[in-house]
């Protein structure tokens, strides 16, 4: 099997390799701006399905690619990456002291056939003082990431309680992808 | 503040390093044998406690030492690393398609002054077949880990949901730690 992930992020490659497949990364930008008027995880998987799309008029029919969008909501709104520092401490304080939704879509296709599965995680941070965030911040941790932060580094100290994937949250839903691959494999001897 | 590790794990000494403190390591081997006929908690809280004291004379009484364990639970029962790939097989079928607990134990300790803690995260693997097992078996990652697997790696695939703090499961409550060093730390500002 040919494997291709259709995704630029370093931390999506990371977390591939932890299946022990072969891949090659091949990306395409697309536009990702969402209709905030429509379902998030609809919008999420729109873009999710649309990188793999993107990509596989690039290669081979048998190739099976891999793609993935990732959000953080609060109360219904979705954080994007931040605009600026400013922007960046106004997310932080939000998410101090709450819990939150992150929310990742992974796309696999191969020829016609493709699946799209969603997966939640409810991450809960303890409160963080100003003084808190503002060490955060300089630390440049925060600026292209969604939501400001970035679990899998420094952020991990404000993390007090995860319910769901952790490694949803980092940008690959890890279990769920090993068994959508299982889908596509010919090889798969059970 | 002078900061000393006193553990060998390299898993730790990655986790305290997000902390943004300068530490060292020394670590001590204490008899690390568990009385089943008592609490687990109690159990392992007292090797933290040891793992800290056992290193506290050979440093000057204003450092700060952190100290852990880690221990997988069962059914009531302790799942320790595994003798042999042969016992490592037993422990995988065992937690495949289960909810089993994480129990980390953290001790600081500087000077007289001393705080333990126990974090409880609940991990739950899915179905996960005899083939499988046995190739994560071959990667060597069981061996020198309690539970037979590590979920920062290959058996990253194996975990459906976690309810509770991750990196309490790769060996250190990182967000408890941070607030129990802020008890320790006399340069805080607020």
């Amino acid at each position: 099997m040919k494997y291709v992930l259709a995704s630029k992020s370093p931390r999506r490659k990371e977390l591939l390799e932890l299946l022990d497949i072969d891949f090659d990364i091949v990306s395409a930008d697309i536009d990702e701006t969402v209709n905030p008027s429509l379902p998030i995880v609809d919008e999420i998987s729109r873009l999710s399905y649309e990188k793999a799309f993107a990509v596989s008029d690039m290669l081979s029919s048998d190739t099976v690619i891999i793609s993935a969008d990732t959000v953080v909501e609060l109360d219904g709104k979705i954080l994007g990456k931040p605009d600026d520092k400013n922007d960046a401490l106004k997310m932080l304080k939000a998410l101090s002291d709450n819990t939150h939704n992150v929310i990742t879509c992974v796309t696999v296709m191969c020829g016609d056939k493709h699946l799209t599965e969603a997966v939640t995680t409810k991450v809960t941070f303890r409160k963080i003082s100003n003084t808190e965030i503002t060490d955060y911040i300089k630390t440049e941790e925060s600026m292209d990431k969604a939501g400001a932060y970035g679990i899998q580094g420094r952020a991990s100290k404000f993390v007090s309680h995860i319910d769901g994937d952790y490694f949803n949250v980092v940008g690959l839903p890890v279990c769920t992808l090993s068994l959508m691959l299982k889908q596509f494999d010919t090889t798969t001897e059970e």
